[in-house]
């Protein structure tokens, strides 16, 4: 990580900043290891979790009711925290931060002073105090730069994938194990996201298209109190986030037996996906990637929705694989490929994430995509 | 919430403020009826998942990606999506974002508009498009006032917390129900959401403490692979959101047989939480039921957080149920009381959510504390 922070030199090359304050979760996770989890939506009890401002030192400001489960924050980084919410006095948890804000910008604001920051993260009452308190300050928006940095994995993001990858893989063989007549779909998930949470120790942040039967045709949603019937088909897209980075699957099977179309169609779609994983390689561009699966899929209809993304502190991130994007492939990238095919009243989607390597693929998903039970 | 919209109007009497542009999911629920669900973090695919611009008319600015599932919107609220994210071309999110909001503001920028925000959940993108585009605006935070507005439930919010607090019902009835010796926390856990989740019918965002043993000391933690030792004591506070509004509820009970310390502080805190549940009625000070609760139970210690809080489109909102808060209850207010005692080796919790009624309070959590199970 340490690695990282001194990557945000690169950007100053590019334009012109003198420090960073930065405050999405991604860029917290990814510069100072730190990492809230997000399932119950904004706090109310403080402004923002953290803060990370990066000058020649680099201080992670957070909320004090933010530490009891502190996880390791980068060696480089200092930690201070500001008051939020107490039972026993009444706390502005907004200018507690603004305070400690202040007090670490003031050792770099003597003179003009341009801070990177990201516009869709800063929330008004920060960007306001601080054009307010310093006179010769400009704010200067660099998400697009972050978004490149992100896109080109470090070992150790690899390795943080890899294990939210392995819980996907954990809950694809669940779903085999455990689907059947009868159950519901919630009885399902609930089966799937327990061997999950199982093997992480923990609840789980995730994502999940969980239907059966003619709701496959639309490729997704969550899962309800519809029973699984028999010889309906399961669409199961698994994308549960670990400390942060995200893993990514999907498996369509069958609770029963497949029609001869169906199968055909499964062999297809899975004829796609590896056809999509070979083109995998440093140099090749993302529309060839997306193209390659696209059209041999062509005969059954356009899928509808891009053939792959990104993925890493957010669950869809650069590279996204669709016709129109020119970028180019580099090894350190993490990208699923997800085909499909959409009927009338049915449809089989199939996904691996992978990992760009110096001449070719690995894929980072270890389970198989079974059709049927047993 | 028409009413809702209007009640807007009251904030100009102390504000001067012409127009409205909310951007926090509460306000969107609160006014428009408008819920997305938080549970997977910031969405990568636009800007933000909604805005509501309230001036003669309202106009509420939906992402087109979040349009799927879109919950029953307000009659008198007009939806306009703005393009997000798309497999077919590349999209700016953020101009997309920017350009309806233009055209929306443009009605009402003739002259000096001073526009109500939410500073702290305005992105500085928006902020600085409007001053850059309008030369005669003013951004002027009603957060304060929103918090007020919002702490006094209209009926129909009334009605959703009431289903949030049955979730709650069912899922303390699930833990009375499964908890065993030998089982872990989250399996226990599993079996109590899928519980909740069907009553639901879906997915549902949850807070929750959930710890057995030497844990409760201190007073809560998600779930984990440890599992439940003959005697041990079960912490559980579950705090599920339904459609936005949250419910809250905790109990404490024995897998097994407590001992008669236990028994005594169980019935301590239960007579603690009785007597604060009697004290509420209009025209009480929040302090005077902490104090209540509070002295009750001096004799264990201090249980070193509040005695309560206010529940709505927050978990934890106004009235804040602590020493030093001067408010004064009135009927609509909504409160979760949740005294405890934490000893060395367990803690006890004991939690009911209420509604401030003209003459004193309804319990709206039905389920009964239990210490022990059968």
């Amino acid at each position: 990580m340490k690695g990282r922070i001194e990557k945000l030199a690169e950007i100053k090359k590019n334009k012109p900043v003198d420090i960073f304050l930065l405050t999405s979760p991604a860029s917290l996770k990814y510069l100072a290891g730190y990492f809230y989890n997000f399932e119950t939506g904004p706090s109310p009890f403080h402004l923002l979790p953290a803060a990370l401002i990066v000058g020649d030192r680099s201080n992670l400001l957070i909320a004090d009711n933010e530490t009891h489960q502190l996880p390791a924050i980068e060696a480089s980084v200092s930690v201070e925290t500001y008051e939020s919410y107490t039972f026993e006095k009444a706390v502005d948890s907004n200018n507690q931060f603004l305070f400690h804000l202040h007090k670490i910008l003031n050792q770099y604001t003597a003179g003009k002073t341009r801070i990177g920051i990201e516009q869709n993260f800063l929330p008004l009452v920060i960007a306001q105090s601080l054009l307010t308190k310093y006179r010769d300050i400009e704010l200067i928006d660099i998400t697009s730069e972050l978004v490149l940095l992100r896109a080109i994995k470090d070992a150790d993001e690899i390795e943080l994938i890899e294990k939210a990858a392995n819980l996907s893989d954990v809950g694809q063989a669940a779903v085999l194990k455990y689907a059947k007549e009868g159950m519901t779909e919630l009885e399902l998930f609930s089966k799937v996201r327990l061997d999950m949470e199982t093997i992480a120790g923990t609840r789980v942040p995730m994502m999940t298209d969980l239907v059966s039967g003619n709701r496959t045709a639309t490729g997704g949603g969550n899962p309800t109190n519809k029973a699984i019937e028999m010889n309906d088909l399961i669409l199961c897209d698994l994308t549960p986030c670990l400390h942060g980075y995200w893993g990514d699957s999907c498996n369509t099977m069958v609770a029963g037996k497949p029609t001869a179309e169906q199968k055909k169609i499964f062999s297809l779609v899975k004829e796609a996906l590896e056809m999509g994983i070979n083109t995998i390689r440093p140099g090749v561009k993302a529309m060839e990637v997306d193209e390659i699966m696209r059209s041999h899929l062509k005969a059954e209809g356009n899928f509808g929705h891009h053939g792959g993304h990104g993925v890493g502190l957010f669950y869809h991130e650069e590279p996204r694989i669709v016709p129109y994007n020119t970028m180019t492939l580099e090894p350190g990238m993490v990208i699923a490929l997800e085909p499909a095919v959409y009927k009338e009243d049915y449809g089989i989607r199939l996904e691996h994430l992978m990992l760009v390597t110096e001449h070719g693929s690995e894929v980072l998903t270890k389970f198989n995509h079974c059709f049927q039970q047993g």
